[in-house]
């Protein structure tokens, strides 16, 4: 990751600033980085039309800035290589929060919202940095046992791109927080911890040849 | 889940009609709501001052309409009760795709996007019956265990709901397609399957009775 160091931590604006809760709001680049680099599927919104749509995509981070990719053909792309602004969120659900009462039930979960503009990268060697950095931070050293990226495959990807300007996190760990007087009550309580895992490998039945199961299919872990 | 068998399968419209790789998009009901009922948090889009936001929230379904929930004082729900639009997108990654070029490497999903116009759940019992089904959904059997909800905490949480009319799914599953070509290059290549699990209940530390942990906190399992 390129010049970790350099930014200043995020001042929290308008959009940015959590309200509701606000002791879950974090404006810290250790706690943002964090949160981004520990998954690679992120909601972004946009709008086309006076209409919002929020579509999946995968995304990762590179220093000071945040990547995510696709056809150049998608309705997101299309629109997004305009200059629209953009909202991206990623969110983990690390559990259930059980508590006494219906009310204080809660989700632990772990958010980044960063808002912004995005850039489409049009270099082609940027193009395929961007693209082997994020091969290589869901699946480490699979770049290099991939067959070679062809110039017509970086010209058919839609690499776009966002500084990490306003943006916050919001964080809910703990057991839950429940009413002084329901602490007495017989009803269990506590969190009901709930990770991403991964399961056996399933090698495509079209293997022709006999090659070792690479260690990050062995086992997924982007939280390293 | 009431009256199931009514409304007729989703129309594609220009918002919906998936237009990349369209093989994997599906309008009917059985598979929208398959994949809603896997999952209990999306991410809803909505528009402020022509910013998107991105809100990742709880939800649950109910027959042909979807709720969601949260604090009247947060930022999303006092914009969308006074009737914005709404992109309300739940997914679920099931696996990375490992091809044999960074090119074919896909991710297996199951997502739904729906657009439409959120309605604010204003009365009680209404509400209350909504926020049972969410927590029988999620932890089933909870419901009759909890401190019964209160009518000053129903006055304090927001339920939104939206029909589903507007709605498309977009899935892939299976091994990667690689080019032709590239089949008989030594390169592993196969799924890596990935699910939400959960880990052993977490007691909360305050818990002054001996009850035994209940079934669904035992074990986690909404695809049932």
């Amino acid at each position: 990751m390129a010049n970790e160091a350099a930014p200043p931590d995020f001042t929290p604006t308008e959009k940015t600033r959590v309200k509701r809760l606000h002791e879950r709001g974090h404006y810290d680049r250790e706690t943002v980085y964090a949160i981004l680099d520990a998954g690679f599927i992120c909601h972004v919104g946009y709008i086309i039309d006076d209409q919002p749509f929020v579509t999946p995509t995968s995304y990762w981070r590179e220093g000071d800035r945040v990547y995510w990719h696709g056809s150049s053909a998608s309705r997101m792309l299309r629109t997004i290589s305009k200059g629209i602004k953009v909202c991206l969120t990623a969110t983990h659900v690390d559990g259930l929060v059980l508590a006494r009462s219906g009310f204080h039930s809660s989700i632990n979960y772990r958010a980044v919202m960063a808002f912004g503009e995005a850039e489409v990268i049009t270099d082609e060697r940027h193009k395929e940095q961007a693209l082997k950095a994020f091969v290589e931070h869901v699946t480490p050293g699979r770049w290099a046992m991939l067959r070679p990226v062809t110039s017509q495959e970086l010209k058919g990807t839609t690499v776009l791109s966002m500084q990490l300007d306003e943006v916050s996190a919001k964080v809910r760990t703990g057991p839950p927080k429940d009413d002084d007087e329901d602490y007495a009550l017989p009803i269990w309580a506590g969190v009901l911890p709930l990770k991403v895992s991964s399961g056996p490998p399933e090698p495509d039945p079209r293997l022709t040849v006999t090659v070792p199961i690479p260690e990050h299919a062995r086992k997924f872990a982007l939280e390293r």
